[in-house]
């Protein structure tokens, strides 16, 4: 911790609500790899970035930004003398607040501070009863209303699934206007073409007004960058809006070790850590103070067959040290979720997604991407892993949260009303703490085996099923003004006007 | 780390083979509650012992004990001096080996050392395709040989289930022969009668001889408390047999908060350390330098039912906390392990084990019960939930030996062969490292959705299920000396001929 250098956070604590609607950690950060060991994963980063170097590739504007800042650059290759990312990245605050259309809904990011939210990216969906197949509008707009529903996802996300019955270009505004209408939760914009970017700012002024969204972070691009070593246009651009606008930004290298980074643990996150930390830089040129998340995510892979593998050791080592390198950094931090290889929410996936979330929260991530409902390496969304992951969220939540110390919990009291072999069931102490003692977890089943038979033998797939169908029966839409509703529609409405349909 | 006392080592590092059959961790050990917090949580722990005290009922030897090492002995309410319990503990070793009758197999306990043990005393076993029943002999042999077969199990606990099928008082000898028979892996000895624990301390001088067994641990019994703050002749008379012999001991009070302990957590970790505590004292005052391991076993409840929960953030910090206050003291520790309420081995059951061993391994645990077949509360043995949970033991063992940060590790040299925006595939580095970079999960589907679909869609129970059925027909008992066999089987025939069958 005496490493961490404290920077400037942006936005106060006074912007906060009485209830914070994110989490406080108010436990120690875990020490997985010693002090040596980092200066050893820092300094490959500094190499890679100076001998190296990373392709910045599609965009020349990004090119002359490195070049006007001193940077080395030799046609798209931009090396960075040591120490020059690390300098850029100082004026990228340690923490900071992205607003909510319901300001009871505004989280914080960085320091002690997590937000989960749901998985982001898969074609497909799944649910125990329909099987799995392509995602539609009507499940997207599902999975937006869930995750509004659950107390423990902190944030709504961006592509829930692809809802793939609307076209390509015109789907991120369907997406945009379900997060800004069926929640009040904050959410990611759209990525991949500069405009679509321009789009989602443009939606969150209508939303939250001109003047707001240039003092404040309301909306952030989430990215990643083209591994190994490569920054194309997707990333610059998406930065030349979202930093330019002092809007947020992820930025998160994938990296299946042995394809897109060396096969070797500590060698795929110094690779990793260099891909982000440039992308930092680069965004402190755009925009100096913007918002910006490093990023991380490191995949390991099947010996039998080379496919992808998610919750083994490797890559849950590699959130415990990507957090100690983040931390030393002074930025904010995405890495792991509730991941896993598995097709259905079965013990495996439960166990990979369990170990890779422990690690993710222990470690010390402060947005979590994926956090629930991503099944089969996050090509489908699984509507009952979403649930039953964000029961397991609420949990992580309470174990950060750390244990109380004071006198009623260290409980001397107790002790006044039992004698030793007694019992504490109906004691003073007991009745006046056991409401909140414990944890409440909706999606665990804890009756006797003969109940839990007399009542159908349900699993836990079986009760997540029934349960997210009763949720969007109870579904009912935050307010949102008739006025700014109308304006979005209509800056939709003008936008799908001018475009074919494009399907790839 | 500064604060932990190291202690005499029992048994010296050449004692054990060049692949020691247990898990080094490698990785520093993780601090949940601050330095002020552990001293409450132990001042609280010493006011217990010495202003309420602990019962010890049914032992009138050990109250004696007690009186001759002077503490304060009214009736059969024993309190000790604020202190004493710590000094008195100062004998019992930091880390011990547990001798295996095949010396590969002997096991450290203790300091970097853990060791992995399947669950211990359910009344009924559970497989995909028969269902819940009570467990026979039939049963226990079988998870006695796939415990043998599953390299990340280390140890064979000794009650994998109870065997319904043979008289009460004469389990313990069917039971310790199949320990000593059909595996080389260290196990544990009986308990509840006096002479049944004599039993096992016998039959263990018949397997290693009696000089051996007099100066090295071969065996340990492991008892509960009977809390609150109860210690019985079941406790008392193990330790008298056990300890006595120069044998291992594992005490664990086993406290459902706000029934056998506060309903607060810090509550619950003070009075479950102070009984352990207590017991660990016992054992040095019946032989110095007796191997103790200190347990800790606690659940919370549900606020719906009452009934006992698992894997809930609770109990998962005071893992971490428990895991600090064994450091501080300088003794093993026993905690956590695969814990569920599930009934089956679906998504709950593999959450709730994974954050329970999670925080189980990373909290320092060196003894851990119950790591692998756990289901229902305890009250079943998962054939299933056997294998899956063996299989994230393995992947445990990995995370706990950090990760490599050597020039190979460190990768520089991947870079030489492979450009920005390359592929590692198939470069040197990559083929140099990728067999050993990865843990191989056995019970992980990392297939397509449509391989897995057209290999039958069967999900982590199924491919278990198939798995343990294959294993125990591959099954090979390991060699034991036929005179030693026959010398077994003569000391139960004998023992058993003197005994009506008892049933309750």
């Amino acid at each position: 911790m005496a490493s961490r250098r404290r920077k400037r956070e942006r936005g106060s604590a006074r912007q906060l609500p009485a209830a914070p609607a994110y989490v406080t950690r108010k436990i120690p950060f875990v020490e997985y790899v010693q002090e040596d060991g980092l200066v050893k994963l820092e300094e490959q980063a500094d190499w890679i970035l100076q001998e190296i170097g990373i392709e910045f590739r599609e965009d020349p504007v990004a090119l002359e930004i490195w070049k006007d800042a001193g940077a080395d650059v030799k046609e798209t290759r931009v090396r960075l003398p040591r120490g020059m990312a690390r300098k850029l990245s100082a004026s990228a605050p340690s923490s900071f607040v992205q607003h909510a259309r319901n300001p009871e809904k505004n989280v914080r990011i960085g320091d002690d501070a997590t937000v989960f939210a749901p998985v982001y990216g898969p074609p497909f969906v799944r649910d125990l009863e329909s099987g799995r197949r392509y995602g539609t509008i009507e499940d997207f707009n599902n999975l937006v209303k869930l995750t509004y529903m659950l107390p423990s996802l902190h944030h709504s996300g961006f592509v829930t699934c692809e809802p793939c019955d609307v076209a390509v270009n015109k789907r991120h505004l369907d997406m945009l206007y379900a997060h800004m209408r069926y929640t009040d939760k904050p959410h990611l914009g759209a990525i991949v073409e500069k405009s679509r970017a321009e789009d989602s700012v443009a939606m969150a002024r209508i939303l939250h007004g001109s003047e707001f969204v240039d003092q404040n972070c309301v909306i952030m691009g989430n990215v990643n960058t083209n591994s190994p070593l490569m920054v194309d246009k997707v990333v610059t651009e998406a930065i030349r809006t979202y930093s330019a606008a002092g809007q947020g930004m992820v930025v998160a290298p994938f990296i299946l070790g042995g394809a897109m980074g060396p096969v070797t643990t500590a060698a795929s996150i110094a690779q990793a850590f260099a891909e982000a930390l440039v992308c930092c830089a680069f965004t402190q040129l755009v925009r100096p103070g913007a918002p910006f998340i490093l990023g991380n995510f490191l995949s390991s892979m099947s010996l039998k067959s080379g496919a992808p593998t998610f919750g083994m050791p490797e890559p849950v080592a590699s959130n415990y040290i990507i957090g100690q390198l983040a931390r030393r950094l002074g930025v904010p931090l995405r890495c792991g979720g509730s991941l896993t290889a598995s097709k259905i929410a079965d013990a495996q996936a439960a166990a990979e997604s369990a170990d890779s979330m422990h690690s993710t929260i222990m470690g010390g991530a402060n947005f979590v991407l994926h956090a629930a409902g991503w099944l089969e390496g996050g090509l489908s969304t699984g509507y009952e892993k979403l649930l039953i992951d964000a029961d397991r969220l609420g949990a992580y939540q309470k174990l950060l949260g750390g244990v109380d110390l004071d006198d009623n919990a260290i409980g001397r009291a107790a002790y006044e009303d039992v004698e030793p072999a007694g019992h504490f069931l109906g004691s003073a102490h007991t009745m006046s703490n056991y409401e909140t003692a414990y944890y409440d977890a909706a999606m665990s089943n804890s009756d006797s085996f003969e109940q839990w038979e007399d009542d159908g033998a349900k699993d836990t797939e079986r009760r997540a099923f029934e349960r997210w169908q009763q949720m969007l029966k109870d579904y009912e839409p935050p307010d949102l003004d008739e006025a700014i509703d109308e304006e979005l529609q209509a800056f939709i409405a003008r936008k799908k006007e001018g475009m074919a349909d494009a399907w790839y």
